[in-house]
């Protein structure tokens, strides 16, 4: 494809785009495809003489925009949103024209400044401290492909910095370069004594990257009174029998958002435990909801001054509920160092004379690979098309949707709210015995109450009828979560909204669905009930 | 942005690329700018209202561009090749308008299934067996973003699978679904016992992947004789001294097309070593070379057969020399669930009916994060519009032009190629002792020669100043590395061709500044010897 014809091919395929957005609101949001329709529909090899672009791109009409499930569609209430907007659009186009593997700063000085201005600015959106941003010379921020890289990423610089740490208690002197090195038989001793925290709430990502180490996680339980998020005392007790058992609390992974439920743990208590631990490291995990810091407004009740008093590192994504299209994981750190300690290796064939001399980042000292996406473009022209009016706009609307929602459900009489809402997420289940006269004081009781329902196992079992009838939908997309805690266990369906064109219609329109299956489920377990009784 | 908005604003960024890429062979291809030139110039906060399209698209141009090294300029000879087509950027485009997290089939089944289908045919076009292929329903391809992270990936997998070895070995015995799950004493007790392997020439990615599981790494000496590749036998002392002292190899880095020379390792003796350590698994790093596997006259030489025969896995980079925009690592394992077995964390959230019905691959499970780009749709639309035929000419065309440098290199009297070209990299240096009369001869004697030169010390201080002035220039742009072996140590020059657009006027371009300035080190060197003599 010489220029003139790529100018051809890609006219056609913004226009091919628009009219793929025009049409989102019309489409089921869910593919309604079978496994394998794919796979058994394309040929087995590659061809061998080239094909023409025209067809290709009806191929990608025709075969792939069935299978893809319509994150972009008003309608997509599942997981979290995946916000993408136009001007993300473009400026992966514009990067991908420049494509560049990115690792070091001589790779393309832009690549890396851009990150650097582009992660402070949004460190000083969100209200991080001082200490987070590139510009301390000591914190710093990067872009990551996701949360769980970010997280992954925290975990080996913990370990490392937990065994240097153990390494100065035992007395190992720093080198010049004011480093300490980790002696072998230090390394040996403790790398499998290690053990990783969170919570029952706390997202796959704990429990993965901690597998990936070869090390346990500890999933502190949580309880209904404190809305799901960790205690520090529950924290203390875990880390004191670990310590008795001759285990060593290294990293804490601290959810600001939880995925269940939009959680917010105690930071301030964890952190304050965290002192009488100094091998520990806290990462806060504020994937979802870390853009909404943007709102002043909600940064008492997200702990921001507590991220900024306990925090080592923090990662919120961009590419969820921050109009950036994925990926685009912000993870900030206090102290780079942390990073660079761990990912630093450098061939003569890596070496430049801007690295050498101290005065660029080279990335790929941060991070687990080498080569990098230019990232930091779209997050550019997206802070600047919306601006920080715009962007914080753009959650209002998706909190505003969520409270709405929520006083439908409240005045429900066979739905409740599990818990309150959070953010622009809430939780609700099937319980037809929720009064309908009174219905604030049932949800709310509902969602405040320590003592296990009578009728949990039931009602379990109708929400869990409820959500595969649901599933088996395509106009409609929800995500089930299991709530565990101290006190119960609740099968629950998630509600996300916050996408870019998402009205409150299109909040109702799906909540009309759910409200009929509810009704359904609720007549076919009538029915079975009678017949029982009949019996 | 709205949606006519966007059509205008899509359509002047189609334009704009398509004047950046016909400007490119004219642009020095490295950025003229100094470290902070970007920082400096951009506002230290987001802007609080939103700014016009235009003016950030005029930003772009104006602040990004001059800030870019332009990978994709005919002129770019540093590295490795890193090509984006016009077909891999629409696609990209597409890719950013169905924005979504990918990471279980019913995120987009479209994704999940068209990566299966594009790996496929990539495996089968490179000639890898039908065990590494997705429909054996044993082994499988997945797109990564880097070789580095393909190479992290399978370090982990390999840990796993020698510590379930191990228990193996110790009696623990299989559960119900086969799997053998390791009791913590094994684990504890081996996991700091555990070694990887590579050459002194293995990608800086061996020793990081060893650096971020805490493990040694051991870099086996190569020799001049066998052109820098590594030898079974070499690999068997090392073992043999690691298991004597109580140590067990666990993981071998072998590299087709290493960085610095593109040697190929004996992947054959390799893999009759490693028999003899079951704990062992084996991941070839084709990171560049692998592309080349496509024309089926060089499957021998870089060893195709002994891939088949022993590799556990297998990653090449199509976003090098495979025409793919970045990012396109392929990954190919010869079972899947060394893969499964290291990286499956299924919380409620995650479940879906068709992963539990174990229809589907969830390529979260394949890798360390969750959220994955959907990259395959870019490998599919320059496979379909190159045609296997298409891609064969233009390796044959960066294959070509080496060899036409090469000859260049081996008539000239200032310089000599130390060792022969490998596909589309040779390496070179000022070396002004070559004779002029009988250069093969010269040449190939220097390539093959095991004695270390007596003048290599002066050699290598010529060669370092030659590359200063070069990096000082912006209009020439070629990588430096330094050869160890056995024999000598030897600092160089690489040129590394494979460029989409790039002809071989663009080579000699580069190559006469090369010239040029060999000869003015040539000169200041003589000018010192004889103030020195004078003195």
């Amino acid at each position: 494809m010489d220029i003139e014809e790529f100018r051809k091919a890609g006219y056609a395929a913004i226009d091919s785009i628009c009219d793929y957005y025009a049409s989102l609101r019309d489409r089921p949001v869910k593919a309604q495809v079978e496994p394998g329709y794919l796979v058994d529909k394309l040929p087995k090899e590659a061809p061998q003489k080239g094909e023409s672009f025209d067809l290709i791109s009806k191929d990608f009409k025709d075969d792939i925009l069935p299978g893809i499930t319509h994150w972009q569609s008003p309608q997509f209430f599942a997981y979290f949103p995946a916000n993408s907007t136009f001007e993300g659009m473009i400026a992966d186009l514009y990067s991908a024209s420049v494509s560049n593997p990115g690792f070091n700063w001589v790779c393309s000085p832009a690549c890396t400044e851009l990150e650097q201005v582009v992660v402070e600015w949004i460190a000083k959106m969100l209200g991080l401290s001082e200490s987070f941003w590139g510009s301390s010379g000591v914190g710093g921020g990067i872009i990551m492909g996701s949360a769980s890289e970010s997280a992954f990423t925290a975990a080996m610089a913990a370990r490392e910095r937990a065994l240097r740490q153990i390494s100065r208690e035992k007395g190992v002197q720093e080198a010049e370069n004011g480093q300490v090195q980790v002696p072998d038989e230090i390394r040996n001793e403790y790398s499998q004594k290690l053990v990783v925290y969170g919570s029952t709430q706390t997202h796959s990502l704990g429990a993965k990257a901690a597998l990936m180490l070869g090390l346990p996680f500890r999933p502190v339980a949580v309880s209904v009174k404190d809305s799901y998020s960790l205690r520090g005392e529950d924290l203390r007790q875990a880390m004191e029998k670990d310590k008795a058992a001759g285990l060593v609390p290294f990293l804490v992974y601290a959810t600001v958002g939880t995925t269940s439920t939009g959680a917010v743990d105690n930071i301030g208590e964890i952190g304050e435990v965290m002192k009488d631990y100094p091998t520990t490291f806290l990462h806060v995990d504020a994937a979802w909801a870390g853009v909404a810091y943007a709102l002043p407004d909600y940064r008492k009740a997200l702990r921001l001054d507590e991220i900024n008093l306990y925090a080592d590192s923090f990662c919120t994504n961009f590419h969820k509920w921050g109009l950036t299209t994925f990926d685009c994981s912000i993870f900030c750190v206090r102290d780079r160092k942390d990073l660079t300690q761990t990912f630093d290796v450098t061939p003569a064939f890596l070496r430049s004379k801007e690295a050498d001399a101290g005065t660029v980042i080279d990335y790929r000292n941060w991070q687990i690979a080498l080569g990098r996406r230019f990232r930091s473009l779209k997050a550019w022209f997206v802070l600047r098309s919306f601006g920080v009016q715009g962007f914080q706009k753009h959650l209002e609307a998706g909190i505003e949707q969520c409270q709405q929602l929520a006083e439908v459900i409240r005045s429900s009489s066979n739905f409740e709210l599990v818990t309150d809402p959070s953010l622009a997420l809430l939780v609700f289940r099937l319980s037809p015995h929720s009064s309908n006269t009174n219905t604030d004081t049932a949800s709310s009781s509902s969602s405040s109450s320590t003592h296990p329902s009578q009728s949990d196992d039931i009602l379990n079992i109708l929400n869990q009828r409820l959500h595969d009838r649901l599933n088996a939908r395509y106009d409609v997309f929800l995500t089930q979560t299991v709530l565990h805690s101290k006190e119960r266990n609740i099968f629950c369906i998630r509600f996300a909204m916050g996408g870019v064109y998402t009205t409150f219609e299109d909040v109702l329109k799906t909540w009309k669905v759910v409200e009929q299956v509810g009704e359904e489920v609720l007549r076919t377990w009538e029915e079975e009930e009678k017949l029982v009784a009949e019996d």
